[in-house]
């Protein structure tokens, strides 16, 4: 029997997101059925329900940092049972046979993931939803391979935005070989960049924070940050030269990025996490003169998503939030747009109305 | 005694290159005086010469492709002696100390190499060269860790241009690992593209030339290249979508570098090699959507230049060449601004007035 869903969804790309009821499927054999708890609330899913991107399908429910209990499981499910707690990130499915499925690297699937919302859905909701719905809701069903264990030491609000927060910082820092020693900085101290600073801490970086202005500074220690630098605070920017092996970039709005590019040292990398839509424009000469390189990433493939919130339990890392109702998040929404949230909104479905 | 040196030197960002005589110091202990055979005509040389980077000190000798004999050692020089093929490229010393040097990256030296031309000259020519002058000379007195051996098999004239654009190009082939069955697409088939193909092609790459016509086909094939691609044509460019590990981009004037970038499979780089001066824009989406990225290179190390120069040797590799008089300079300049130039003017010094 479908199951009935309460959410919020955005119906225009200028109107506020509202009150949405639909089913979700009921489990298949190889699916989990999961009661939301509480879910994060992202910079992506403002653009998608703003429509920034372009091509958003309406009516929306956006969210991808879901973390819940099991509610019932399909005959093949032998991982999971009722009442485990799991999570759910940004993908809910993908090809599974090309070359980055195999290596576990379903966020760069070739034909592309099945996205927690806006993809077009192949398993097919009942009541005629053409695509994914996401975790603005109470409840969700997932195929076991998506889905991820949290464990207990972990509390399960501020656990939520570990499933795109956490592992979009974790996993570059993986792929270029953050440890002891590594000299990091994270330009941006939001959602994503807190996670990047309290990670790289805990794999033994040296890890400094820019910004533009010092009001997050305290902050930034408490997490683990060495060193502050104000982006526009000349003498410090050029006292810094050199210094970086990677910088870890997540604001996601357009910005200048070439003043940045002489922090990093020889072979140094800057990488680009924030969904920015113009062209930021790059210079040849700091990328030549020390073989530096600006790259770009995407979330994290399900195993490493996994090893990331094992990590995160192992060292007591967890995001800082803000626990909202449902009925806020136009509010927060709002609040978002003048960075004003530290470090990120949670949504508790305990308090849909 | 000081070595008189005749020469062609810039003395004006807008005045053509003139004879110049001025004196080389005496070899030191450390020291090869060298007669210099042929010289390459790279297009930073005019970039210097016409100041289009800022800050070009007149007048200035360009070049550093330079190809000759051994005229005179100092006392502490063993590995060479009166009469051997000898290669100068773009460094005439560095700091030596730094870990650049320390790990024969001296082209990365933390405090700057010493350029083969326009540097300040720390040991100093003995009538006031304030500042090192280059190989469009036919004498040239270098310290002996700064000297590449030409192996006897690759002819002078053609062997100059690798000590720029040779390594400017096996550099990053072999840093981002090509090797067998790597596919590698090269943007521009001039001076450092043709030799791109060459060295990919030598070291098993599958080769994609890309260019703005069809006009250097034909080369192209002959230089190993397996595939061209003309860069306007958008449905060939949508069909080679996500190919390449690896961009070699060696267009030295601003151009539209994002369309490129979708080009690359996941983790692919494109690296550009061609000292552009705008800033051209990079668009996040295709860097986070394949973990793509966008870097640098600046020529190599000696050790890695001389390894460059035993491996043309060994796959018979060498630059396609146009051999110019000295005087004829000022009108081949003119050409290449037209990329009118198969594939690089080499100075033939026998011919100076």
């Amino acid at each position: 029997m479908p199951i009935a869903t309460r959410a919020f969804a955005a119906v225009a790309a200028d109107k506020p997101l509202e009150p949405y009821r639909f089913d979700r499927r009921d489990p298949g054999p190889d699916d989990v059925a999961i009661e939301i708890k509480y879910c994060g609330v992202c910079h992506s899913d403002l653009h998608i329900a703003k429509n920034d991107l372009g091509g958003t399908r309406y009516p929306i429910v956006p969210g991808h940092e879901i973390a819940g209990l099991v509610t019932a499981v399909g005959g093949n499910v032998s991982r999971f049972k009722v009442g485990d707690r799991v999570g759910v990130g940004c993908m809910v499915d993908s090809c599974r046979t090309c070359a980055a499925c195999q290596e576990g690297e379903e966020q760069y699937c070739v034909p592309g993931m099945t996205q927690t919302y806006g993809s077009a859905d192949p398993l097919g909701e009942p009541v005629s939803q053409a695509i994914t719905q996401g975790g603005y809701s109470d409840r969700i069903t997932v195929n076991q391979d998506f889905v991820l264990r949290i464990p207990d030491s972990l509390p399960l609000d501020a656990a939520a935005p570990l499933l795109c927060a956490g592992i979009t910082t974790y996993s570059p820092l993986r792929h270029w070989n953050v440890g002891e020693g590594s000299k990091v900085a994270v330009v941006g101290l939001g959602g994503l960049g807190h996670m990047a600073v309290k990670l790289a801490h805990a794999m033994g970086a040296e890890v400094t924070v820019l910004s533009t202005s010092d009001r997050k500074k305290a902050d930034a220690e408490r997490m683990g940050a060495k060193h502050f630098l104000i982006n526009s605070d000349k003498a410090a920017m050029q006292a810094a030269a050199e210094k970086f092996d990677l910088i870890i970039n997540t604001v996601s709005a357009t910005h200048e990025i070439a003043g940045h590019l002489n922090l990093l040292a020889r072979d140094g990398t800057m990488v680009m996490l924030g969904l920015t839509t113009e062209g930021m424009p790059v210079f040849a000469m700091p990328l030549l003169w020390r073989r530096r390189a600006v790259a770009g990433s995407l979330i994290g493939g399900i195993r490493e998503t996994q090893e990331m919130l094992d990590f995160c339990a192992e060292h007591g890392i967890a995001c800082d939030i803000e626990t909202i109702a449902p009925d806020q998040i136009n509010e927060a929404y709002a609040r978002m747009e003048k960075s004003d949230v530290r470090y990120r909104f949670v949504i508790d479905m305990a308090k849909m109305a």
